[in-house]
């Protein structure tokens, strides 16, 4: 259920860019207890004048390792819990596939859950 | 108004994704009343490895064909529309694509119908 | 933390596609006090058939310069906050793009301010 949307910048290998969806998924299904098998995820690569980072908002230094990810999902998690999401997915990203913590970004954004169709024409997550 | 984002495999000729576009855009007109010119959509291919989906979750079988499509439209329309719409989706991807059903993954993301502009710079649905 | 998508047909040179996300960037910043610093935009080009626009809806008309800006924020400006930036947007883009007003295509999602980390696993907006 959650659609994951994973940004970055062209030139990586395919076992990176895996790595990192892996990582994203494990921590969805650590945290906020996706199914493992919930996983729809959508990677694209850009060239550089076509990804635009602030390279220290908020003092974070970021660099061009940097994977925007946004993930619709839905609504309903607490606080706690979408802190514990970003904080694993922060932490897999770092321990799994090398990356900054600093490279981090994650924006969620939170829909009903009958909002969803995996398939057959049929919500099925409505009731 | 609705913005549809439709995700695909690589390789298929524009004529397919023509038609899942045309389905789609027909679905959102018979069943939530969206003007026939109310059309804004963005297809984008993907790689193999960039297009993640699980082949058998809900027990739902997904294959290569499997499309993504990801709506954001207005707020207010009843759970039985959204239903409906899901329906019809999948229906005529069925019937003038000839996808598999079970190939029709659909994500609404619902906003306030003021937060469009058009064009000009001016929130159409605002009032 | 607005995370803006901005597409628009293939074929502009890089300089052109900077200055539509400068001038998107601006116009959040002079509207509703985003932080000079606080900037993330994703660019995508597509071919032709991939991008599907209704050349008039509204009686607006629309040209193969079309832009279509998606704005990911936090929750909470005004109506009036929300119809300055789609003016502000719609002018810079005029004024220094040279875009016609009628290509401007702005949707606003917005998700709870504690939806984004900026890096380093922290949910740096919640309290």
């Amino acid at each position: 259920m959650p659609l994951v949307r994973i940004s970055l910048l062209a030139g990586k290998p395919d076992s990176h860019k895996r790595k990192i969806a892996d990582a994203v998924h494990r921590a969805l299904v650590e945290t906020i207890s996706i199914p493992v098998q919930d996983r729809f995820q959508i990677i694209t690569e850009h060239a550089q004048p076509d990804l635009i980072y602030d390279p220290n908002y908020l003092n974070i230094s970021r660099t061009g390792d940097v994977v925007i990810i946004q993930i619709t999902l839905s609504a309903g998690r607490t606080l706690e819990l979408r802190k514990s999401l970003f904080r694993r997915a922060a932490d897999l990203l770092h321990q799994e596939v090398g990356l900054r913590k600093e490279n981090v970004f994650i924006n969620l954004v939170e829909v009903a859950k009958e909002n969803w169709s995996f398939g057959n024409g049929e919500a099925q997550y409505a009731q």
